[in-house]
């Protein structure tokens, strides 16, 4: 099935994709120095956003869900990624224990745990499901006749344990927006992945995207780009309090100078797209407390419905620091829906990705929301087929390009996690940011 | 397409799969600390045979060719297993040159470069090809319309380019049967991949099965099987000199040696098949030099052509020493035509797989012969999706049984290497057996 992709192609992103092509061995030299020097996470998924003029991540997940809208033949390449994760991190491993989400009802996310404990299973591990919130064992009928077997985790000493099981590593698939429960603190001899402070009681997005400029400006002095078109502008703003009002007049004066920002870049690249930049709370993931603005009055004044949207993320954690992130327009479209890319990680190797599709939306709203409102859409060919013979924005080609761009990311990242290593939960981003 | 495979499911084999099913957990840790201890080569392949009683290595290839009979999705495999082999062996590589055989007219050998260095490409390396052979620049138009240019070899220093190249690394795809060629010798700042110790001048085919035998009975012990179920037996036999007649006597006694060790395992496992031996020059490869024989006496007196078959491979090498292995019967069938597995590994991951299938030739014969008179098959799923909800017989679980033994022959050439390494040219094999 060859997704009917159109994209806006106004030269830029093709003259992207063709640098990209014909700079490949450069590019894959870069990437096999930089893992050298900083270890990428064991997983990570990348939301993209492709504009035509510019090709942007706008947010890194390092507990993917979502691996069951992978295309089933990438299987094999999934499987083959993680017997190299796990020959890096855990090489003694026989036995591992995946940690879920607490989710009661997504069936959509039950299935990625069903598909990532496949493929742990192929690759040769005993994989067991075992939840932080369950007291007795569940199981869980999916869709396609299967069914999980969920068990209640038990604290062990210094190990983590179910009744009749003990792993020898332990992969979370759960992002610990509650903070980092006791039983996963000081476990001895087991080895956990991600590490903990991976979780969003301890990670922030302007962190990741601190460390994002950075190597996107390294990467582009390589390739000979503008960093601008793969690098969305951001700025954070702390000391919110949506329910009472408290920092809307900050808040507006940082929407105001990252909208002014891009106005400039705009003007230079000759672009009349109408800026935007989406606020989201800097510690959350799954679409909550993400707002679009257009212009800086809009964040002055919100209604009861608006303020309580933005006040809270998963688990009900207030929040108190946002990203203000350039957004980026989405020009790419399946069937006269609106198309977004996502690109999965496994260590260093990309695996594969899907188009998050959705007829009802704009081109400048969040399309990652609770419940799976977007059909997703696998990639056709791999990411990893790159082909100078072929055009540059041929699919194998352009899924070269969302495969370079999600490994920025997931290089970023590293270099978040080892800049956070010794991190406190709950510091302050902003002091952070110089460092990152 | 899914090959409609036919296997004597007498008992043996399918118990084998099982145990390698249940265990995969234990294979796949033992074999993440086998490749700690002990460097994969860069690429491999390998030769089974299936007996239904006995599954078991009868080849391992360190310059596979055939790369084109190989399944095209699983192209994104090969790409990953090279990224991460080339990050173990040249990470600052961004040239490569391939050296492939001097075949002039075998167009299936020309279309195995031609995935061989797509694969290259497409794994980010800028690739060309650069032959032993030629004066000139050559070009060979392929039957799928796309055409390889061969260019020749220049020496520069301790360097090898071509006119206007010069690659970090070289992969040879050439055997060196005829020898090191004195421009591959004393390189520096190059890496050569497979080190020309992998060659036929000083690689013995009674060395790789000695190192074999080692792994396999360690494997054996691990998983509780007798290791005679995966372990072809076999014994050298030198001095030889097929042309005059000398050392026939020797021979039949080898031979008879070797035909009454498979009679007494035959009977202790109440396998009913004539027990048979193949005969293969020491040093050698393309199914030159081979002879199945039956009853010792076969060897005596053998007539000018079998003799003229026996005493040269390829590059008109004369034969002295041989490998008198076990014959293993090929019990599977594709439409009633014979069918032997081929696995191939690059690095320690194994890739993909074909059967070459023949109609016109017996269980007991080779099927590997000169200028292509088989038909590749390729296999329809990877070997790397042991699934124990499945008939330990389901394709699958089948190539993933083929995918251990082919590890484990990969593993017998690590240590072989290993132990060869410091070793000159046209040294006696014989001596070297204890310490391989």
């Amino acid at each position: 099935m060859v997704p009917h992709l159109v994209t806006a192609l106004s030269g830029p992103l093709l003259e992207l994709e063709q640098r990209f092509l014909a700079q490949s061995a450069w590019i894959e030299q870069w990437f096999r120095a930089s893992w050298q020097e900083y270890t990428p996470p064991f997983y990570s998924s990348c939301d993209l956003r492709n504009a035509g003029f510019k090709l942007a991540p706008v947010d890194t997940n390092l507990f993917p869900g979502g691996f069951n809208n992978l295309n089933p033949d990438f299987l094999p390449l999934c499987v083959q990624a993680i017997m190299g994760a796990v020959e890096k991190f855990c090489p003694e491993a026989c036995r591992i224990l995946l940690i879920p989400e607490n989710h009661d009802r997504n069936l959509f996310y039950w299935q990625n745990v069903a598909r990532l404990s496949l493929i742990l299973r192929h690759a040769g591990l005993n994989a067991r499901i075992g939840s932080l919130s369950l007291a007795e064992p569940v199981t869980i009928n999916l869709p396609d006749g299967q069914s999980l077997s969920l068990e209640p985790l038990l604290r062990r000493g210094n190990r983590i344990e179910l009744a009749d099981f003990s792993p020898c590593a332990i992969l979370l698939n759960n992002d610990l927006s509650a903070g980092i429960p006791p039983i996963l603190r000081d476990l001895n001899g087991q080895t956990l992945l991600p590490p903990l402070h991976a979780g969003w009681s301890i990670r922030r997005k302007s962190r990741h995207f601190a460390a994002y400029d950075k190597v996107a400006h390294e990467f582009s002095g390589l390739v000979g780009i503008d960093p601008w078109r793969i690098n969305p502008a951001f700025a954070v703003c702390g000391g919110l309090d949506f329910r009472n009002r408290q920092g809307e007049e900050e808040l507006a004066d940082t929407v105001s100078g990252v909208l002014a920002g891009i106005r400039d870049k705009y003007r230079e690249h000759d672009i009349t797209e109408t800026p935007y930049v989406v606020v989201k709370a800097d510690a959350g993931t799954y679409g909550m407390g993400v707002m679009t603005v257009k212009d800086a009055s809009e964040v002055i004044g919100l209604n009861r419905r608006q303020r309580n949207r933005m006040s809270i993320v998963k688990e009900g954690l207030a929040v108190n620091e946002v990203l203000v992130q350039e957004g980026v327009h989405t020009h790419e479209t399946v069937r006269e829906a609106i198309a977004e890319p996502v690109v999965y990680m496994i260590d260093r190797y990309v695996v594969g990705g899907f188009y998050r599709v959705h007829t009802a939306r704009e081109r400048d709203e969040n399309l990652n929301s609770p419940g799976m409102e977007f059909e997703p859409l696998a990639f056709d060919t791999a990411c990893n087929l790159p082909d100078c013979s072929d055009n540059p924005d041929a699919p194998p080609n352009r899924f070269y390009a969302y495969g370079v761009i999600g490994r920025l990311a997931c290089l970023a990242a590293a270099r978040e996690l080892k800049a956070t290593e010794s991190l406190p939960e709950g510091q302050n981003p902003s002091a952070m940011l110089a460092s990152a």
